[in-house]
């Protein structure tokens, strides 16, 4: 038994991603795939490379239907329970290096009926809010406005709740169970749920009228949801999604992933710059007990936060990161001097992120999609018909 | 099934009815509240009279609110799977009655989604076009149309889902186990649905943004929907809804009930006049073998699915249906007599039925309320704003 849990709602412990992969029965990006996709892409994100990028299911296929003139489009998205942080950001970086290098649309699903139905102290109106604000972070990564449709799931919740009625007659109580590890405790609208998180999957088909393909990049906690969106579409006539699968970035301590609900773990993108560097400055990290050890006996990039901060955002150069591993294991890199550079990266990125960030609450509502829902002047628009 | 279709001045059918209201909590209506509701109506419907509406919950709350000047509003429904037989009506015609003696709303709700999620074969398309069909049913029968709402669950899929979510947050499938029986077999659709049925029960106060009281009359059978919403709806602030229930018309057949999956046991509303005199001859009677023995021994009106249409349909004045038991069971009306006066009173209502059917086509779309939702021209809109 593995000593760690990764679910759609629960990421903890040390997670063995080669072991996630035979129990997800997900297929490990290999150099061949790569190879397929550098054809077209003429380049390979870090990302992929480093294999923060691991899995997938069907890319292969994405990529030759791509090449056949079949093109996807991209789904991923959020479940808006709190503020963005750094290991947020993970997928959607990939996302929109996917989005310019195949010049495709992209749907982004912001999951405020779900974060409602699992969380039991936050309302529905306060999700969908963080889903608006949680969007500012999205555009300000700077994804093609054109080709981005943001979208929280009860603004849409005519187009998705009929679409998910199709699904969820073809799930039945025991595949959730099974899945989801959902037992007799949980909420009706936990259960109704995932058949929600499948519909982003078929909305440019429906739109179209014909059959496109899907791909959704994603950290691999979502993986259950979309194994069920590739059981279920094809009994409708639709493809199965295809996926890209991210690990997630760790906490700045010494185990488990970043996490919203942990505080002084993670740093957010609203996180001002002293507060990044008390954060960074107290982190863990693969050092020696002070610097005359270190010297002697080098550090174990392997366990350090501050290093995977480096690896897996903020040092993307490859000779750039074997340099601070290698001086590092050698004991010429300490740990002080390591955070001093990581906390400037990170501020760096932060000051034009969050100047994007406030520039984005300008064209927020022209990324949005919102259906169209008064009732109120319905039924006045109906008074006016019947003359009263 | 008990023989509660019975005259109700019977006691077999009396115990029967003890026994569904022990088992469903409901209260039985008494002369008492009756003479409150006739203190406002002036004159009491015979279905109250005939215990044909047998049961309540917090009926007398509802006319309390009104003599205070708190008016409710009535909120019943169809799930639409196919076409409308006479024992649809039943319920119909006593909220048409309620709405006239009170002058108050009525939202008809078209449970499209249900039929879908419970029905294998029928199509979502299928089961939303068997609600506009049936909505011209609703429409013949008269309800005032300057205070009638029909919509369909997916047509309102958007304001329907949003706040389902929020009483799908409060109930268990624990509970959706013990209160209808669905097992792990089940779709996640199926257990989903009951809060969608809630809705409704809100949708004025929603409106009004205020607590509006509601009136639920219904068949019983759907007393276990409105057991969970009245659990459900205080925990939200909202009042609990009030009921009134009534029996079911019986088969043409010895038992069950009039159903429209058995084709012949039932008079349809767009039955012609020779279909309904071929399935009223060929109905079950109290009578005896032959004209004879009618005459000699008399027959059986509690038995009689021919009298309990006079009863629960087509004779609604006290004395002519007393002149029909007396002479019935003196002997005096032979079966054949009692079936031409049936078979002229349902072709003389369908007659007028099926004319104002025809005209309701007209005015349907003037009922109906329906979310403006269309991701296509949401798409171009977006595509406008960022001129391309």
């Amino acid at each position: 038994m593995p000593d760690f849990i990764v679910t759609p709602w629960e990421v903890s412990g040390e997670v063995d991603y080669d072991l996630l992969i035979q129990e997800f029965g997900i297929e490990a990006i290999d150099e061949k795939l790569l190879f397929n996709l550098k054809e077209i892409t003429k380049e390979i994100h870090p990302y992929l490379r480093r294999k923060i990028f691991f899995a997938h299911r069907d890319f292969k296929w994405i990529l030759q239907e791509y090449k056949k003139g079949n093109p996807f489009y991209l789904y991923t998205g959020r479940g808006p329970s709190g503020n963005i942080h750094l290991g947020h950001l993970l997928p959607w970086i990939f996302t929109k290096w996917i989005q310019e290098k195949f010049n495709v649309d992209l749907w982004f699903q912001l999951t405020d009926d779900e974060k409602f139905l699992f969380n039991q102290s936050i309302t529905l109106e306060e999700t969908h809010n963080f889903g608006y604000d949680n969007a500012l972070d999205v555009i300000a990564l700077g994804f093609n406005p054109k080709k981005t449709y943001i979208f929280s799931d009860i603004d849409l919740g005519n187009t998705f709740y009929r679409n998910a009625l199709k699904i969820a007659k073809k799930i039945t109580y025991s595949t959730i169970k099974a899945t989801f590890g959902l037992d007799n405790s949980a909420n009706i609208g936990q259960i109704f749920y995932t058949s929600i998180q499948t519909v982003p999957a078929i909305l440019k088909s429906l739109i179209e009228e014909k059959n496109v393909p899907c791909l959704i990049p994603h950290a691999v906690d979502q993986d259950p949801h979309f194994r069920l969106s590739r059981d279920v579409l094809p009994k409708l006539g639709y493809y199965k999604p295809a996926s890209i699968q991210c690990v997630f970035l760790p906490s700045l301590q010494e185990s488990g992933k970043m996490s919203a609900s942990v505080e002084n773990t993670a740093i957010f993108t609203k996180d001002e710059p002293d507060v990044v560097k008390r954060k960074v400055n107290n982190a863990f990290t693969g050092g020696q007990a002070n610097a005359k050890l270190q010297r002697e006996l080098g550090g174990n990039p392997s366990v350090c936060s501050v290093y995977k901060y480096h690896f897996m955002l903020f040092t993307l150069d490859d000779n750039e990161i074997k340099k601070i591993q290698s001086k590092c294991i050698g004991g010429e890199l300490l740990c002080g001097e390591c955070k001093k550079d990581l906390i400037q990266k990170i501020n760096k990125f932060l000051s034009e992120h969050q100047k994007q960030r406030e520039k984005a609450k300008d064209v927020l509502e022209d990324y949005l999609l919102k259906e169209k829902v008064d009732l109120k002047s319905l039924i006045n628009e109906k008074k006016r018909k019947w003359n009263y």
